[in-house]
């Protein structure tokens, strides 16, 4: 899978490459998570206003997969680079701006182009498309919220919590208590003209055991590669994670059972699903922190590409929190994992 | 780079490709860096008595990289595989024995096959080329440190530490009063039979602006990935991380700033040298956790390969806190990333 | 370089990762190329009537690439996807229809799906960039030409041959005579509805010594693979090729001399400018033999995906003779090849 | 799969990634190809005495592939590097002395460093790994002949031709007659110090239909480059290849039909077994062009590394004519793309 786009440039894509044949697309479902993605979808999201309506333009055929490439596009329609003018000589605090301009020498100055995280729509369709091929060849379910906004954290299962649950509100925090203490801290830091960062957790289940390579593709290697690739994202934690350095070894570890089915599970789930890099059939359980979001609308001292100094104040359609939006991408992101060492494996036991 | 072989094999390796011609290989510094990850340096780490002498069967001419593969070979000295076969049909809880054969439906008992940490003594060695290519083609330093175990933290700057600090104590913590606090914990654990996790932080110092890519192989992610491929790390960080949540976005941002030389600064680095996947010229910071390792030597309830319920106690050589021996992985990891980053920067904007 | 897109579908496409930043792209020259491979531009090939005309949709800013994915865009126009419906449980004599059902389990029975030649618009297109690639990073120059219809041989010199005495006759012969009984023999099969094949040499001018790789990715390695992947090509020479076999190894060998202005060249080029694998700086020259197309107008024997007996006879649009608008094909196939291999041996040996 | 080695450095070797689990590797059956290619084994080719015995290092388990890196090695017994010390600063003419230097700044001299042949002992090793995986899971052979020598051409039947009939002479051409002709050239050849190219042709039965991918990895592309990354090959044909340029579409096209086991089959099988790129259950029929070597004893004029004229006159241990020896490796070359392909159809229509 890659994507392609700039933040205001004319569309954005993904171009998904060995996505099994004959899987029926349901594109309405697709496009709810591109919903769920959106801007403008709640009071606290930015106001920019983009239907993000998704198009296939190849590698469907009668509502099937063809087997060869899908592609998709999401036009743009509420592009304003206008508004990024004035900023087109700064680096904004934080930003892309400057790296941008150290390894291309040319930038896009028109809402942070390639590095912007409008990018990521292109990702959540893609990822769409995985979940479904996970659904079908192999049963597996996805369920990402919020967890923790700034220092207020959630208590959630994930061996329970739902899709439902998440949905309830606009934090996409199911714990409805930490959801409003949420809400109230974001509108603060909103009125403030400020940001604030927070915590995706993301559970899949139904994964079945023997997913991830041994070495270096470990299956939680390549969530925390594809989890650090969104955007504002710092931090990324499989099973307890940092959690993990309170307990001893005779405390941390899982002990095998064979359940009533016959089914080998753990009594606990403190790996997260994964052990020694491969899924032992328990739910996956991650983690991922994303700062606070780099554009504020306070006046801030920057310099310009020249090395002056100047004050830069943003204006513009922006999140005072991205937590409640970057769900479906965290949702994406470890979907397209999973189809990914789905079909490796099937490569390496699957029979013709 | 790839490697190979399994514990209690013939022999391990790395293979590396695209290592860039003429450069002087230091190979007593390679040995250093296996010298400082090989077992039995101290009386906090396992007994295993493994010379881990480094040759290296081609790519090397008159001292000089060739630009052709180097394979580097590491001979097992001291394997006892025996001791491992009472344990052969049963699955040591959180090792990888269950998964290994849910993925394989085949597996190597001794010691953990290809799961076991001794494939890093390879991928140490592959690092410790890969410091002297940063060092030569651009100047870059790693040094890394026992930042934390169990729950005693150490209070180290990133910006000043130096390897010497590092070594001058078998812990591998810069700051004396809380290293020998973990030593006595360390202690403490290995009495009681018992096993305890712990943070490694590092620091890259010297990388110019420009490296990581903007949008897939983000810096920070491919850095992300090649900390959780390492054996029982289960957490990563990048600049502040999870601390990043306790501040606004007016707290967090990095401002600016022109040097005296004329360079781009940031007047902090709570961004951890890596802003929007790339770097900015800053010291680049990570921090890994750990979990506590698996095998323990107390008795604990599993179940064997034909389901049934059996009582597993250790045997054998194994470290109470990996957290010392992990301090050169951690650094061959960021390294091999780096060089993998510097050279494909060289190929965009480079002139030949 | 990846591209997507069926034959009659709503679109075709080319995602190019990894296009230099600051090159001031040319888009009337990647128009010409299209309109080299177009459909309907003579009397000779398919009267399909497609504009091809290219929209790039990401990737650029004023006017030069910004060192971010290139998206390229072609939509389809003049898709007549109903006049394949008689046929959409017939496995037409070698074309791809039984392999894509062997392979995939459903296939887009219009006009070839996946499988069609219509997907070569996208990749001319991408190789029209990298054309310009080398020309801007490398002063690189690219000329392909029919160098055989059936076996009505031209004889052409490829240190000399110009694209305008390519262009200079529709049979894309810059031999004059050989283009007039090549013309004859194409309108004849044409006149009778079958088909005919040939070769098309290409050669590369201004290659710097060092492009390639010294064991898997030979320069001629991967020239040989992009140019057995495009359709309907069967065969692949490098400098001699088959003639090579008329020779002993004293009459073949290039015998290195040093030129007036002290460049190393060889006095004859019977290795077509590649030495082990790797560029010499002498001209590149490779040539390609395409089969007869499969689709003739005559009755033809076959079964159904039932494995019924059924008889065929084609109707729609194609081309008696596909060699004169593969010309652009092979050689954005070349281009493609050498630029990926000129930025590699960036990242080998250049400077930051 | 990759590989490692100089010709006259300590050792090869070759690791193999993705092999399946659970297949009993026979170990003399790999030596039995190390065999046939290796110097030494007859009057017409190399003396240099190299037993080329095989060692695996890694990945195989009480005789069983454990689905982990396979790491064979090749130690060198008979290197003579001093040999090579009076050409130190020549450019051998049609060798790769002077692109590696122009690629690299620096040169192993010692017998053709990387570039040399002998790195291909790397590759029938681990192509006579993938022989075995293709015959367990799927039931595929391969045979490879001498089809052509100079000018002098064999009449073979790829349908019938078995490994005994190839072995049963020196030149590996199982049409007698021809191969006494070709063993008189090629001893004419030798007397004279003068080297002689030719073609080896290969079949591989049992393959499945499906196999290849429709666009940039298709079954030929990926054979083509194959073969082209092998030393001194220069041409590449899938069927009939330059010898589909005589015939007419209707009399090329293969038709359809269904066998008495209900299997489809074609009447004719100028396609090669593959269409559209994708394998059609026929014999995989490809040729490839091996020009003559370029060591030979004759006196020859070149320049040397300071650009002086030189005159150079080979000694040492070479072949007159590398096809016999070839034979190996272009089968390892089939085998090695095919066993990939085969486990990535496995991924795409397998069941876990």
């Amino acid at each position: 899978m890659t994507t392609w786009g700039e933040s205001h440039g004319g569309a954005l894509g993904a171009v998904i490459d060995g996505c099994p044949p004959g899987i029926t697309l349901d594109i309405p479902a697709i496009q709810a998570d591109l919903d769920r993605r959106r801007p403008g979808q709640s009071d606290i999201t930015t106001p920019r206003n983009e239907a993000d309506k998704v198009e296939i333009l190849s590698g469907l055929f009668e509502g099937k997969t063809l087997g060869s490439c899908l592609s998709l596009v999401i036009y743009n329609k509420d592009a304003n680079p206008e508004s990024y003018r004035n900023f087109k000589d700064l680096y904004r605090p934080s930003h892309a701006d400057f790296t941008t301009e150290a390894k291309y020498g040319i930038r896009n100055w028109q809402g942070g182009g390639r590095a912007s995280a409008r990018e990521t729509a292109a990702r959540v369709a893609a990822g769409a498309v995985a979940k479904q091929v996970l659904r079908e060849l192999a049963g597996i379910t996805i369920v990402g919220w919020v967890d923790q906004v700034g220092q207020i954290k959630a208590s959630v299962n994930p061996e329970s919590v739902t899709l439902s649950d998440v949905e309830s509100n606009i934090v996409r925090c199911p714990d409805i208590n930490a959801s409003e203490s949420m809400l109230t801290l974001i509108r603060d830091v909103q009125k403030d003209g400020d940001t604030i960062g927070g915590v995706i957790r993301c559970v899949a289940r139904g994964v079945p055991a023997g997913l991830g390579e041994p070495v270096f593709d470990k299956l939680e290697a390549d969530l925390a590669k594809s989890m650090l690739s969104l955007p504002a994202s710092k931090g990324f934690e499989s099973g307890l994670g940092y959690a993990s350095l309170g307990l001893k070894g005779s405390e941390h570890n899982d002990s095998f059972i064979q359940n009533i089915d016959g089914r080998v599970e753990t009594n606990t789930n403190n790996s997260g699903g994964i052990q020694g890099g491969i899924s032992n059939g328990m739910p996956i359980t991650i983690s991922v922190a994303f700062k606070p979001v780099a554009t504020i609308f306070h006046a801030q001292e920057t310099i310009n590409n020249r090395g002056e100094k100047a004050e830069i104040k943003a204006r513009g359609r922006h999140d005072p929190c991205v937590l409640p939006r970057a769900v479906p991408m965290v949702e994406a992101g470890v979907a397209l994992v999973l189809a990914d060492h789905l079909l490796r494996q099937r490569g390496i036991v699957g029979r013709l």
